[in-house]
């Protein structure tokens, strides 16, 4: 087993120091989609178990949530100023008027998703659950303030 | 600081148990291309350095270098069989047609990138570029053979 280190604090420099500021707009808006994307299927993945539709085995469900918790902490990365003026984006404007806002709810979400690792690590299916549903809602939250459908 | 664990085997369990089967295409496509997008921005991050376009520390080039790993190991799950029928993608019929061999060279992509995160690690840049000419290497390997222009 590799041992991966990702600390809150170091996404946190990385995106401090204006990392992306060099990304053009379709590149930034294709970088949180995806990050988007790769996180609702494994976060489904996750769903699907606690549903009983799928059976995974402790280290998938491990596996599924660290991939969760990883992209929650890169993705907001993709949310540039100026890049909700493309076709290709749900992105509201608001983001960006409020965006101290905006950034708060990715933090929220990234420490619900810490707790679905940790969760997910026990291997009990009520304490899965319910960082499931802290998941959602902290996703919830900004997708009703931010996101068009 | 968190620690996440994400070992090749826990990947290897995860796709061998076909967890992709029940994703619909245009996800698989979405999922495959989300991932390079984000593996290539940190990708090119790590490339910034070396090359002196940026100077950046050595917790944001293990960091990069880790999302370029953790996409490695998932991103191949995206190749699901019948979805380069689509005008979306530039994945060649190849890729099924050869589908060991393809899945090797996305095991070899995965060792190359796991050197990349110790190379990073080190905080030495000679090292670092060796690491990253690997995984460079391992990227057009593939790319020549299985994937459109």
């Amino acid at each position: 087993m590799k041992k991966v280190l990702l600390g809150a604090a170091v996404v946190g420099a990385l995106v401090s120091a204006g990392a992306q500021a060099q990304v053009p707009a379709d590149r930034s808006i294709k970088y949180r989609q995806g990050g988007f994307q790769i996180m609702a299927i494994h976060f489904g993945r996750i769903n699907a178990h606690i549903k009983g539709e799928r059976n995974l085995t402790p280290a998938q469900l491990e596996m599924n949530a660290q991939v969760v918790d990883t992209m929650a902490k890169v993705v907001f990365e993709g949310f540039v100023e100026g890049t909700d003026q493309s076709a290709n984006t749900k992105a509201k404007p608001e983001i960006w008027k409020e965006f101290a806002k905006f950034k708060d709810g990715g933090a929220k979400l990234s420490a619900e998703t810490a707790k679905l690792v940790a969760a997910a690590k026990t291997g009990d299916k009520a304490q899965l659950q319910a960082a499931f549903g802290g998941v959602g809602g902290a996703c919830k939250a900004c997708h009703d303030v931010y996101r068009n459908n």
